[in-house]
């Protein structure tokens, strides 16, 4: 199947489509969610930006321009573009393989890192290869998402307790705290403990202690998302006033009054070429989580999202950051739900979040200097738990092995390799599964279920079987890695049963016959004329069909191709050697 | 399906049941069979040991004891065991990687590499796994073996025109040989091709010219393999006799008449690391190239080869090759036909060709000092220019264009980057093109066929419809990599028809739904039930279907599960709208 559709111009600037239709009303709608937004971004970008090993004002540079390039080019009217923790996670985790230590060397790397997932991005667009984003498979996806919660949480703690530590997979991360614990600092480990513990009884209580008080169910979401906010500002207020910076607390510091410089990263071909591989992966990854967002909100509005064209509105955003001394964005999930819920209508509400940014960078920025970063690393840590889920490995125990087996490895992958190899062995291994599953497939021998024209497997329903015949159904497409499957079950089958003159292959599970698997068949036709014994297809699907014309296989066959199975029955069965298995399992 | 046989200590050793068997009349063939395979397998062994970049005696060392091994443990009666062209080109290859030049170290790498492959072999026949041989295509062993057949025809010309030359790749032997052109020898070259000639013209010719005359079939079989002993013979006459040497024809020169040290590989631990994966990659190759001219010689007497047991076999007889200063071996095609048609009844007909060797070796080298090399590569030429098949090409094009690219890019990487690149390029390319393939299913609306239970595709039958129903096939097992496209082809549909009160989705080729389906599955209900369509199943297959039980997919179901298709249509259709759509294609 295939649903194409020649694109316009105008498909690729979905704004067009929407603008016109922009008024008072929707603008007041998207002004709201904006300004809800924007106080959640504020502490999330200097946050996330702390996690990426950036300065603080990075987080912020990339919360402006990447919002207004997603609201030309984005389809999603809710999803919140910007800095996110799986992406910071794994822009952290590529800087540190290159091993510079130059802090304007490791900015200029971030910016490399969105300029080249941006065009990775745009090019898939342009090219329809969101399908690709399919090969990460759930299971690998929730696996790898636990895991880099876990990673992030745990990296976070070195803030809480102020101590310096490195790495980016569990093992170099507890070694490296471990290490240094004797730097640990009483007053950071205060602040730190104290705002997870605000932030926690936020999130888990104040939400039911609000909706009891009676106030309306928006207000007490919005009341909730200010947390974060809340802490900031009362732990700037004890810094400065009791100096705890003199005491060890680490702050941010100085942090520029400024809009970010315009400009592309120069060009310095070595660190372009080493950071493709993981700019490819932070693009794919970016783009599924925040599809997965974006869909799962369109969906309770009846609407529709274009992957490819998100592919293009998450690449533009991405160039638009790598362009104002930002770094790789993405929806965040946390964020949409906020921007949805606060009634955003169009994607221009992240342009007006941009311009929230903006102001804030301008006005707000000189009262960071005193703000605990272990205070940022408990929004961190509060925000990355909700990451954290463990049922999938139970959910997928019960259901199927090799998912399961799946996300075991990506998990463990992700924890104790890092981001790249975790998510790259979390792929592999699900499709190196799938393909052993694919080579060695369930073959049944079916009989005529009772007064009806349909075959199923003889070992599990009541079926009717011909002692001349034997009726064989391949659940697989027939293709190199399984080809000799088909050949040794009917060998073994033949072995038993001497009365067989006809053998019926069913093929409504084969939806391909590669090469190999023809030579295969060919091979079996032989070997079964030289035994007397004639070889039949029935119910060959129309696509198959085609193929096997074009090499005239019909004159390799010593039978027929029979359009259904009970066609090839009537033909060929022997009415005096009728005979009834009422055998039923389950 | 799985066929498990709980394997007794004696099905290791096949040996022990054709023993008691054993008789004077069948003595009597095996010794004739050895006495013809030994003639051949004496230029041979010294031709590939050659090509391996090896002295001559390591050739005629490698045709002893693991022919005697692989008749304790081989399975084929017919399979001739030695060194075969291919797998000397991958040793060459794999050997040169190591840059190592001192001649001792290169025959103790040869032997690292038997060793490992050995050692890898029989593993991999105690885990069962000869299955995954399956995953080198049809397509790409084609592609494979033509392109291993031009580089060493190519490499050859070195031998034949006295040049020296160096690499394992066309353009690396081709820029070499035009570098050292200065270095042409004229008598050399002589010898050279009028070897190639004398060779051709045996084998194209002298069959039918001796058919003529009257001489029986087997006879005139066993004449043609007289040429390469001929010319062997009479080039060593004129070389000794003109005093060639002197004039700077190569020659083989001093070969020790003795029989080879036993003793294992010294371990050296760097080598064995280095060597793994390319006697990985010989392993594989060596058992797809052995297994499969055993199966086919098996089946013209309608015997079976298991190929677990034929791994074990292998894996013996390589380990015998490197205990006995030997170098990777397995069963080669040419030498096989031969020993087959000659009536080779058992095994042991490989040990009686070893005792051949042994003795050729003890007497017959010191008459091998004049033997030109230029001889040995006619052989060469000769015998590899029958591997080198372009219609494979033609044949994957009219039939499918993905088994094409598969044999050309296969092809292709082995000529350009040598054996071991070319090789896994087609692995993963066929794997790529598979999955890639199933990433996008093809999708039918089915009705039924004409007074039958049976449903086809609406695009390419006569076939009934119902207009409150929709009924889907989709051609593909649903799993991560295609899990979205179900999804889009249901919305798509029913956003041009709103009559639609169900989807019945015919399961006939679904052989399996993974957790990242079933997810999809999941959010297909829901969207469909908010629209107030009903999502019913068809036709689930018992494997299948046990898996939905396990996690009560039923419960989420809008509709109902249906054993056959007509039992779904009979329950929900409603016959006032039966509508007829005579719509027929092909």
């Amino acid at each position: 199947m295939k649903i194409t559709s020649s694109r316009r111009l105008a498909d690729y600037f979905p704004i067009v489509k929407w603008a016109r239709a922009y008024n008072r009303v929707i603008l007041g709608d998207d002004l709201l969610a904006a300004f809800i937004v924007t106080i959640m971004l504020i502490p999330q970008s200097l946050a996330y930006a702390l996690l990426a090993g950036l300065p603080a004002e990075i987080g912020l540079y990339a919360s402006m321009l990447p919002l207004v390039a997603y609201t030309i080019f984005g389809t999603s009217s809710a999803l919140a573009v910007g800095p996110v923790a799986v992406v910071s996670l794994m822009t952290a985790a590529a800087i540190s393989n290159l091993n510079i230590l130059e802090p304007s060397d490791i900015i200029l790397a971030a910016g490399i890192l969105a300029a080249l997932s941006g065009i990775i991005l745009v090019l898939m667009g342009f090219l329809k290869l969101g399908f690709l984003a399919n090969f990460l498979s759930h299971p690998v996806i929730s696996g790898f998402i636990t895991a880099s919660g876990i990673v992030i949480a745990i990296s976070q703690l070195k803030h809480i307790f102020g101590i310096t530590a490195a790495g980016h997979t569990l093992p170099q991360i507890v070694q490296s705290l471990m290490l240094n614990i004797q730097q640990f600092n009483g007053y950071t480990a205060c602040i730190g403990i104290i705002s997870i513990g605000f932030l926690l009884w936020m999130r888990l209580f104040v939400h039911s202690i609000l909706s009891k008080i009676g106030i309306a169910s928006n207000a007490v979401s919005f009341l909730t998302k200010l947390g974060p906010v809340l802490i900031i500002i009362s732990t700037i207020i004890i810094t400065k006033w009791l100096a705890l910076d003199q005491q060890g607390v680490a702050v941010i510091g100085f942090v520029p009054s400024q809009l970010p410089q315009l400009g592309f990263p120069t060009i310095t071909s070595g660190l372009w070429v080493e950071l493709m591989a993981s700019a490819f992966l932070i693009s794919i990854i970016g783009f599924v989580e925040s599809v997965s967002v974006a869909q799962t909100l369109a969906a309770k509005k009846r609407q529709h999202i274009d992957p490819n064209q998100e592919l293009i509105g998450l690449g533009a955003a991405n160039i638009a950051s790598a362009a104002s001394s930002g770094y790789p964005v993405t929806g965040g999930f946390a964020r949409s739900v906020v921007n949805f819920d606060a009634g955003a209508a169009t994607p221009a509400a992240g342009a007006f979040s941009a311009l929230g940014i903006a102001l804030a960078t301008l006005f707000l920025t000189p009262w960071l200097f005193y703000l605990p970063k272990a205070v940022l690393a408990a929004t961190i840590i509060v925000a990355v738990l909700s990451l954290v889920d463990f049922t999938i490995l139970r959910k997928t125990w019960i259901y199927s092995k090799s998912d399961f087996g799946a996300v075991a490895l990506t998990l463990f992958g992700t924890l104790a390799f890092g981001v790249e190899i975790g998510v790259l062995l979390g792929v592999a291994s699900s499709l190196l599964l799938y393909l052993l599953k694919t080579a060695t497939p369930h073959i049944a021998i079916v009989g005529q279920v009772a007064d009806s024209e349909h075959f199923r497997n003889v070992n599990r329903h009541s079926v009717r079987t011909w002692s001349n015949l034997l009726s064989i159904r391949i659940d697989q497409s027939l293709y190199f890695a399984n080809a000799r499957a088909l050949d040794d079950f009917i060998t073994a089958s033949l072995a038993h049963n001497s009365e067989i003159e006809h053998v019926i292959l069913q093929c409504t599970a084969i939806n391909e016959i590669d090469a190999s698997a023809i030579e295969s068949l060919e091979a079996i036709i032989h070997k079964l004329d030289l035994m007397e014994v004639c070889f039949h297809l029935s119910e060959v699907k129309g696509p198959v069909m085609d193929r096997l014309k074009r090499i005239d296989f019909q004159s390799h066959l010593t039978g027929s191709i029979f359009l259904s199975h009970i066609d090839a029955i009537r033909k060929l069965a022997n009415d005096k050697s009728q005979i009834s298995t009422p055998f039923i399992v389950g």
